[in-house]
């Protein structure tokens, strides 16, 4: 059963008390065809994670609803408008910003694969959290934090977007960001990558001084506003033995040291190279905060590898909420294509970053 | 107490019955300013280690003799030769070829540091090892099997050797492979690697199609040593995400995809390309058998993380020892100059290469 829109989705006067307001998120399904969602459902189904915060999705009620009679899972909780009658409704009860036009059927089923409506659609739900986000924070629909479910490359190039390699780089124009990077955090690691979705050939030219040194601070902001004020950051090295003192590639000193060197000037508690072989150990043994990778796989292997379906992407370099951007966060997953439409993906990593967003935008409401 | 050499150290007559002779292992003590000598002398003061193969250490008695007495390890087991009287001695009795000459000290003792003597002494060590290991199976000092402590490519560098990355270019160069990998043995992973010792920055020219293949035959040929004869065989991605049809770089579909169909085309049980930020998880959990990674920290980040101490490099593509090569095993870490000389080094990898040798040994004893 869904509910009508319009009488329970007054924000609430509390908003305007002393304590600090109840968050208010945006959450996108994500590409139909993959394990969006499936896992924005899973996720939401309880009630204690909706009791936390204020909710809308950004989706299609035709897919959501097929997937919950897949799952099991009555859609009671949740409450269906279009853009312009559409708000945040109170703790509880979920908003839907409906888009049946990009639905990839009329009944909101089709095989699991990139396509170009698929791409439509999660760009479409993307572009409606930004402009949420946007929006005045008294407004009906203003948003502060954006979770997105996963997206398919393939599906936004099918659909003609193909200047954004992913979420971060789209949202980093869209919020005027000069320099953001992607942020993992989960119960072992927190990692934050140099390059993200690049070519591995492509990488070595991309890791510059200047590079190195964003992702470092960005790092170290990212962990602020995660409660670690001075973190305790190690660099990776670039090169097998991060480099061997230049015996097996010049980037470590040449590089990767500078910006360490230039960080540290700035009062940051960096150190490295580090070998990427040992480090990680290192830091989930504790020695350090966060570890700052150069490229995806250096960073992502040890994050799926210890913190698996737990690990959250939080995108680092946008200003806060109150500051004209957004709190982001992601599963650390892709859409899971092979999967998708069967009932068998796990909401852990999604729900992970639902749970991260709220507690984000509750300090930062409270530091304001 | 150090015993003399002579009188104990001849060859055991039962080599020659019908059971599987005792292996004879050589273990190469490493650079002796990095923590060779310690995880040396650590593995071999277990009895029970002693007990299972006949060992001649290549090394400088000086240095075990302090590493020992700062570990408070006695040596009654150790019985010293030089090259011309040096025999393998009998199981439980260690033989050690002495090499005086090149000691950092007349002592023995120097700071923790790359040195050319340290180079030249490790250099001298490995080429007395593959001597030995060339000698007709007869001789009092053939071994067929080399465990390595580890060296310095540096102090290789300045001892004027830089033809060599690593013992393994240098391995497969004297025992006249035509092709070798690098592959690690570990309880929860075996991941062998199609580039090894180069800079990142040429990884993605060197990976080639027969480059590919190659360690692809040799992952499956090293695991059949290893007592798995059809292994099921994972092949990573070189991009994030194995490319992502393309998006993320041409070499998957292009390069890595065809040498795994040429190599499934051939009755290997291969597939991929697999994205490397999960197919590593994928094999902990048991759904393959071995991992191809495409460069070293690829490789080397999880096995370190899921093995740490226990996980042992394997040189694949050396003939078994009795058609003209060896078996090779080393741990799978650096010289640490760092903790070096402080008696604080592990020898679980160092013990677990020797375990190793010592398995692979006896089973090719038993098929030859």
């Amino acid at each position: 059963m869904v509910r009508s829109a319009v009488p329970s989705l007054m924000a609430r006067r509390s908003d305007a008390t002393s304590h600090p307001p109840t968050p208010r998120i945006a959450i996108t399904m994500g590409d139909p065809l993959g394990i969006g969602p499936e896992i924005v459902v899973k996720s939401l189904a309880d009630p204690g994670l909706r009791a936390s915060a204020r909710f809308v999705v950004y989706g299609i009620e035709a897919c959501l609803r097929r997937t919950a009679e897949r799952a099991g899972i009555e859609l009671d909780w949740l409450s269906v408008g279009r853009h312009e009658d559409a708000r945040v409704p109170d703790a509880g009860i979920v908003g839907l910003v409906d888009s049946p036009e990009v639905a990839p059927t009329a009944s909101g089923l089709a095989s699991p694969a990139p396509t170009a409506r698929g791409g439509e659609a999660s760009l479409l739900f993307l572009e409606g959290a930004i402009s949420a986000a946007k929006l005045p924070p008294d407004h009906p629909l203003h948003t502060g934090a954006i979770v997105t479910a996963p997206i398919s490359k393939t599906s936004w190039t099918l659909a003609g977007e193909t200047r954004y390699p992913g979420h971060t780089e789209l949202l980093a124009e869209r919020f005027g960001a000069r320099r953001v990077a992607m942020m993992f955090v989960g119960p072992s690691l927190r990692v934050v990558l140099v390059t993200i979705h690049v070519p591995l050939r492509d990488v070595a030219g991309l890791v510059t001084v200047d590079k190195v040194h964003d992702a470092i601070e960005l790092g170290r902001e990212g962990c602020a506003r995660l409660g670690i004020p001075s973190a305790r950051i190690a660099v990776c090295g670039l090169n097998p033995h991060a480099g061997e003192g230049g015996i097996l590639g010049s980037e470590d000193e040449q590089v990767i040291r500078p910006a360490v060197q230039a960080a540290r000037a700035r009062g940051v508690d960096a150190g490295g190279p580090y070998p990427a072989d040992t480090v990680f150990l290192a830091a989930a043994k504790g020695e350090f905060d966060l570890v700052v990778a150069m490229y995806h796989d250096q960073g992502l292997i040890p994050v799926k590898l210890l913190d698996r379906d737990r690990a959250v992407n939080f995108t680092v370099g946008l200003s806060p909420t109150g500051m004209g951007g957004a709190i982001r966060t992601s599963p650390a997953h892709g859409t899971a294509f092979d999967i998708a439409g069967k009932n068998l993906a796990r909401a852990d990593s999604m729900r992970a970053a639902i749970e991260l967003a709220v507690r984000i935008a509750k300090t930062e409401a409270r530091t304001e």
